[in-house]
């Protein structure tokens, strides 16, 4: 039995299961219909996303929508599909994307039950919600028996190398890509023989149809909608990682790809040991988590920890890598090439035959932060003046709560935060990250 | 008696001055037609530079050309001229410039005899020393009683700012070209109250001749032939030191622009605790004086330290000043914001696209002085890496002696140096250069 056999056996879900899921799926469009009536109001439910297509792994979201008339209020909507919802599942949260929604279960199932508009023509503008009934149906329509399997390996393998969701948390292939990949390139072998040659800016259409101009990575035109990239929630950094993956996996195939070992955290002695080696310091901020939607939360915490980088850029403190880490708490981590700096540096001004040099040096002449100059280099007048921060600690330290780094982050650092250095990060709770953090390994290598 | 007035008492040389400088003028002149006869060759005795021009300060060089027919071998003419000097001087060294020549004293007056070839007419293509006689007749032409005292004033202005002269040394104002610019503004003053707002590209020109195009900061067009700038050796740092020294003058005219005090060397302690101030390090390379001409050698070390900081900056680590200083000893000085970086260093690779990217990650993937990776970042390989030289002194211990520093450097470098870093340096022969070093004044400061 070759490796994708092996996989498949691991990840098909068995009949007992399909039947549990459909009795489930049954259950809920009868239960929709019923609160419906209920509360006046005329929808259809439909099955969309994996379950509908037959190209689910096992432990599926079953993902029902409501489709309710476009005539109706958006408030209505919003209400109505609350409701259903929560008189349908057994236990429940709401959740939001571009309405509000129920995700909850249903005899233990997982279930999605999501409210939209019933629209009949995809020409029509819409939102993304409004888009996945017409995803649903285009694969439906296009794909084979075969097909099925090879979309659930592809969806295995992105799992396994950790970049399988378009979330924010994520930055990777949605489901609906890997399907679309899966009927462009026929079987899940040929994606990888033909991914591992993508260049930037590879473009995937499925007929001659105009479509929009994009300036992503890797651009997967929607073939129900040629005015949007499927692919556009996918990172650089996972783009690329997706093309050494298949690169790696097309010479040495493993099982590993698909289900990667656990990450084993080292021990803290070779934690501080591995520190010790690499010279560098390494700064870690910690906070609690704020308690906002997964794709806000790991949205500003991605530009938040480049925020903090740009701003040490500035005052010179020289970074090699960030990463960030969320459980109940935040740690975002830098590791710095330079941390300290002296005491003075040089400031440079304007040519001396500029109309500014004159104020320049007016400025700096007996000032109390001057310790030496103004004086001349290369025709331009510098300053040797005393540095605001001498090492990136202080830096942070004074900036961090004034920095803009999302409002959710902002109150969450404001309740408390840490500022850890070095030695000071060597703990039990850290140690899993730490590893991440320094060993750089693909996750198939752990 | 105002400022410039002053200046003048003190450095008009007297009558019984210019009277001794006469009578050894005309004393050199007849031995130099007797040396030549007893040789049996026709030459013709020429005082030419400051003295010819009446425009020498106390003390000067007594400048005396040997004109040879042009049908005159070089070989005779160098072997000639030599042997004419010798049998004139009371004691002598020779010197070389496009010729050999002597420098010596006749009755206790320093006197330079140079041979050169008689030429008709400055538009044949000549040499540097050839031109002299040429540029002594079109200062004796042009000039008025009322200009001889102000190219005095503007020498001496020079002398004081420490940018007098145009050899390698200084990188200044020759002589000529003190008196060019009162020729061509009429005065002292009026040399300061224009050059206090020169830009960068200043041409002058004593006609509307074609000349030639220059990219230098200063141009001044020889009127004795315009394919030449004749303020081609002035560095663009000592353009924009003149330009400012003008503007401060204009303001507030002093005695100390002419007559700098000295530099007094701060006390041991007093740079031991500037350094701590300062947080840098400074490191010195420290090694005995090349026995070469003063032009070669100064043009050397400048070279010399510009490619030290070049090969530390390639090595990551930051220089915010150099300098060099010379007496029996050199001492190059070289200031570092960064001198120290982590053990390790994050090496960039190609884009995982890139056809080199599998030879990248090949190379790598188990190599000795890896810490972590190769890892994927914004679509590049990276990997961490152990660095060659850890701190600025490692890098330069290891590769002074096989930059390319100048032939007489390197030598005298293979005898022996020493690396000295931050107290090393606090000792009683460095003071006076350390003291220069750290504080940047204008000579007129000090």
């Amino acid at each position: 039995m070759d490796i994708e056999e092996e996989v498949l056996v691991r990840i098909m879900p068995g009949a007992d299961e399909n039947k549990r899921i459909a009795e489930v799926v049954e259950k809920v469009k009868v239960n929709i219909l019923e609160s419906a009536g209920t509360l006046g109001v005329e929808v259809e439910p439909l099955l969309v996303g994996s379950v509908a297509k037959d190209t689910h792994l096992s432990n599926p979201d079953i993902d029902i929508f409501v489709l309710f008339p476009p005539s109706t209020r958006r408030d209505e909507l919003e209400r109505y599909g609350l409701d259903i919802g929560k008189a349908v599942l057994d236990d429940f949260e709401e959740r939001y994307a571009e309405h509000p929604y129920v995700r909850g279960t249903l005899d233990e199932l997982s279930v999605e039950i999501v409210p939209c508009f019933r629209i009949e023509d995809p020409s029509q503008r819409m939102s993304a919600v409004d888009r996945t009934p017409f995803h649903t149906a285009y694969v439906i329509n296009h794909q084979n028996e075969g097909h099925k399997d090879q979309i659930r390996l592809l969806k295995q393998f992105l799992k396994g190398i950790g970049i399988y969701g378009a979330e924010a948390e994520v930055e990777g292939f949605s489901g609906y890509l890997c399907e679309l990949l899966i009927l462009y390139y026929g079987n899940f072998r040929n994606v990888v023989l033909n991914a591992k040659d993508w260049k930037k800016g590879t473009v995937i259409a499925f007929n001659e149809m105009a479509h929009g101009e994009f300036n992503e990575s890797l651009v997967v035109i929607d073939p129900v909608d040629p005015g949007r990239n499927v692919a556009s929630a996918l990172s650089e950094e996972n783009f690329a990682l997706f093309i050494h993956a298949c690169m790696e996996y097309h010479d040495n195939p493993k099982l590993e790809f698909f289900f990667p070992g656990d990450i084993v955290p080292e021990n803290l002695e070779d934690l501080r040991q591995k520190l010790e080696e690499r010279g560098t310091c390494v700064l870690g901020i910690s906070f609690p988590a704020p308690k906002t939607l997964s794709d806000i939360l790991h949205s500003q915490l991605r530009k938040a920890v480049r925020a903090i980088g740009k701003v040490c850029h500035m005052y010179g403190f020289g970074i090699i890598g960030s990463m960030y880490f969320v459980d109940r708490g935040v740690l975002m981590l830098f590791e710095f090439e330079i941390f300290s700096l002296p005491t003075i540096k040089s400031h440079k001004g304007p040519p001396v035959w500029h109309p500014n040099a004159f104020d320049f040096r007016e400025k700096w002449i007996a000032h109390e932060k001057v310790s030496s100059g103004p004086y001349i280099k290369n025709g331009n007048w510098y300053v040797d003046i005393e540095r605001e921060f001498t090492n990136a600690k202080e830096l942070i330290e004074a900036k961090l709560t004034s920095l803009n780094l999302g409002r959710h982050i902002n109150q969450s650092i404001m309740e408390g935060y840490g500022i850890l250095v070095n030695d000071e990060l060597v703990q039990e709770r850290f140690a899993p990250w730490l590893t991440v953090f320094f060993n750089k390994k693909f996750r198939w290598e752990y």
